[in-house]
C-alpha cells in the first residue's frame, strides 16, 4: 500500500490536476494553497451558472459543507451530479454534521443521490453519518478506535464510498480494505481548516485515478507534513509558523521523507 | 486587574469555549486562528438557517460587519437576540461604522436591539457611534485621548455595554471602570484585520463569564503579542512575518510575559 | 521608464490611497495584505448598497472576476460606473475569462460598459478578451511572446485601457508604449493569488495618478519581490514561507533594491 501511496503522490506532480473545490469560506485559501503544494491545480468555483460548465474540465470534485449557504447548495448537487455522469471522483467533506439539522441533512443527501467516490470527515461526524447502525451500540463506542472502525466500516459499506476518518489514528475503510495511520501531531487540530486541507489533498490523489490509494495518500501526506512542521518549531513558535511549515512540508513531501515516517498499521 | 486578566486568559486555555462569529471575508480565517491560539474553539457560520440552532451551544457570539450583506445581516439580528434570550454574552465589532450610512445604520440598530455586552471598535466608529453626544464638542475632540475617554464612557453609560476602543493607547470602559492599555506596535495597523481579531480575543476571554476582564483581555493580548512579533524581526522581514509571529505570540502567551510587558495606565 | 515607476512606488508610500477592492473569496485577504504592504489601504465591500457611497471616497477600484456571484455582478458594475463618472482610475482583473462562457461575458461587457483604465491578466485570458483579431493568427501564437505582444497591444488599441499581461515576461502596453519586464520567480504560479496580488498592487500605483506608470510599477513589485522571496528560502522552506517572504518583500521594497533588481526590456 505505501508504495501505492507514494506512486500516486507522484503522479498528481506529473499530472498536475485540476481539482473543483465548493467549499468554505474560512479556509478556501488555505485549500487552494495546499492543493497547488502537493501538485495539483485549484479552481474554487461555486456559483450555480458556472459548475456545470467547468466540471467537464476537472479531474476531481470537493463538495466542502463549512459554509453552507443556500445558493451554494443547489450548486454542491449540480455538479456532483455532473462529476458523476462524466466518472470524475467526487469527494465530500460533511463539515460538521451534526452541529446542525441543515448540515446533517444536506450530508445525508448528498451521500444518498451522488455516491461521493470518497466521505473524508472526523470521528463525530462519521457518528452522525451512521445514524442508526451505530447508536444501537451507543453513541460512544463510536470515541473507541474499535467502535470507529466499525462505524468506518459500516458507512463504506452502505454507501459504496472511501470512507477516510481523520483522528489521533486515521482510518481509510472501502472496498474491503482498512487501513490505520498513525501519522500526525495535536498542532493540526489547533490550525483551522487542516480537516478541509486533507480533503483537498485526498481529492488531489484521488484525481489520478486511483481512489482508495488517493484518499490515503491525502491522509498520509498531511499527518507526516504536520510531524515535519512540529518537528522544526523553535522556541516562540506556534501555530501560526506551523501552518507555514506545514504547507512548506506539503510542498517538499517525497518518496525518502515517506519511508522514513509512514506509520500505516 | 492584571491579576483578573491573566485568570481570564488561563481560563479561557482550561474552558476551550466555542465562539461562534459571523463575521467578514477578509479577516475569518484569521479570526479562526486567533480564536485557536488563545485556547478557545471557532465556528464561523453565517447563514440565517443555522444560527438559532448553533448558538445555544457556544458560549459567546461576535458580530462583526466587515463584509455586509443582506442575508448575513438578518442572521446577525437572530443570532444575536438568541444569544440575549439565554444569556450568551455578545459582542459588535461595528467595522466601518460611518464609511457607508447603511454600516451606521445597522450598527446603530444592532446596540440599540440587542444590547451587546461588548462593543469593540477604533476611535473613528466610536465618533460615530457617539452620534450627537461628542459632536456638539467638536468631532475633532474625540482625536485627543480626552475627547476619546469621554466619548467612550459616553457610549458606555448609555449602552451598559463595555466599550473597548483600540488604538494608540486602548480604552476599556463600563460600569464606571476604565482602564487603559498602552500595549501595541504601529505593524498592527499594516495588517488587515488585526481590529477584527482582537474582538475574536476578547469575545474568547468572555466567554468566560467575565465581561469587562474579558474585553481587557482581549486587547491587552493583542497589543503583547504585537510587540513580541515585532520585536522578533530581522532585516528584510515585514508585515509578511509580523503575522505570523503574531499569532504564534498568542498561543505562546503566558503569565511571565503578560507580567513582564503589560503596561495599563 | 524606471525612475517613473519607482516615483510611483515611493508616492504610494507618502499618500497611502484608498483602494476599493471589489474581488474574490480566496485571495481577498492577502490582497488587503499586499495593498497595506505597498503603503496603500484596501476596503473590500462587494454589497450593491454600499458601493456607490463608498466610490467617491476611494482613489481606485479593482474589480475582479475570481468567484462570481450573481449579486457582485451588479455591484461591479455599479461600482465601475461610479467611478468613471468621478474619473477615478479603474483596474479589471478577469480572472477565469474563458474557463467558462459567464466568465468571458462579463468581462467583455465590463470592458465595453466601463473602459477600465487598466486590464491585468494573465496570457490566456488575454487571448480570450482579444477574440477574432487574435484568432485569426491562431490561437497558438499568442503563447509565443511575438503572439503576446500583438495580442496585448491589440487589445490596448481596441479598448483604450493600458494591458498588463503577467507571465514568464511581463508586459505592460498603452498609448503607442510597450515595456516588457523579465522579473518573477515560477513560484508566483506554484501560490494562489498572486495574479490578483499584482492587480492590487497595479491599482494602488494608478492611484497616484499615473496610470501606465502605475500598472508597470505594480508588476514590478510583484515581479522583483517574488525574486527577493525565492532568494531567501533554505532547505525545507516552499511555497509556505515564500507566501509570507513576498509580502515582507513588497513590504520593504525600496529605491535601491528596484535599481539593483529590475529587467526591462
Amino acid at each position: 500500500m505505501l508504495e501505492n501511496i507514494i506512486n500516486v503522490l507522484e503522479r498528481v506532480k506529473q499530472e498536475q490536476p485540476l481539482i473543483h473545490q465548493i467549499t468554505n469560506y474560512v479556509s478556501m485559501n488555505d485549500c487552494a494553497n495546499v492543493t497547488l503544494a502537493v501538485g495539483a491545480s485549484p479552481v474554487m468555483t461555486s456559483d450555480i451558472e458556472e459548475v456545470s460548465e467547468l466540471v467537464p474540465h476537472v479531474s476531481a470534485l470537493v463538495v466542502n459543507l463549512g459554509t453552507l449557504q443556500s445558493p451554494n447548495i443547489k450548486a454542491m448537487f449540480v455538479a456532483g451530479r455532473r462529476a458523476k455522469d462524466l466518472s470524475i471522483p467526487v469527494v465530500l467533506d460533511p463539515v460538521g454534521a451534526g452541529a446542525t439539522s441543515r448540515r446533517t441533512a444536506v450530508a445525508r443527501r448528498f451521500i444518498q443521490e451522488i455516491q461521493p467516490e470518497i466521505i473524508r470527515c472526523n470521528m463525530s461526524e462519521l457518528k452522525v453519518l451512521c445514524g442508526a447502525d451505530v447508536m444501537i451500540k451507543g453513541v460512544d463506542s463510536a470515541t473507541t478506535s474499535e467502535g470507529g472502525e466499525t462505524a468506518a466500516m459500516c458507512l463504506a459499506e452502505r454507501t459504496g464510498s472511501v470512507v477516510a476518518v481523520t483522528g489521533a489514528v486515521d482510518l481509510i475503510c472501502g472496498g474491503g480494505l482498512l487501513i490505520k495511520i498513525a501519522n500526525g501531531h495535536p498542532y493540526l487540530t489547533r490550525v483551522t481548516g487542516t480537516g478541509c486541507m486533507t480533503t483537498a489533498l485526498a481529492a488531489s490523489c484521488a484525481a489520478t485515478g486511483n481512489v482508495f490509494a488517493g484518499a490515503a495518500a491525502g491522509v498520509l501526506c498531511m499527518g507526516i507534513s504536520g510531524e515535519v512542521a512540529a518537528a522544526s518549531l523553535t522556541d516562540g513558535e506556534g501555530i501560526g509558523t506551523f501552518k507555514i511549515r506545514l504547507i512548506d512540508a506539503i510542498f517538499c513531501l517525497n518518496r525518502d521523507i515517506i519511508k522514513r515516517c509512514a506509520k500505516l498499521l
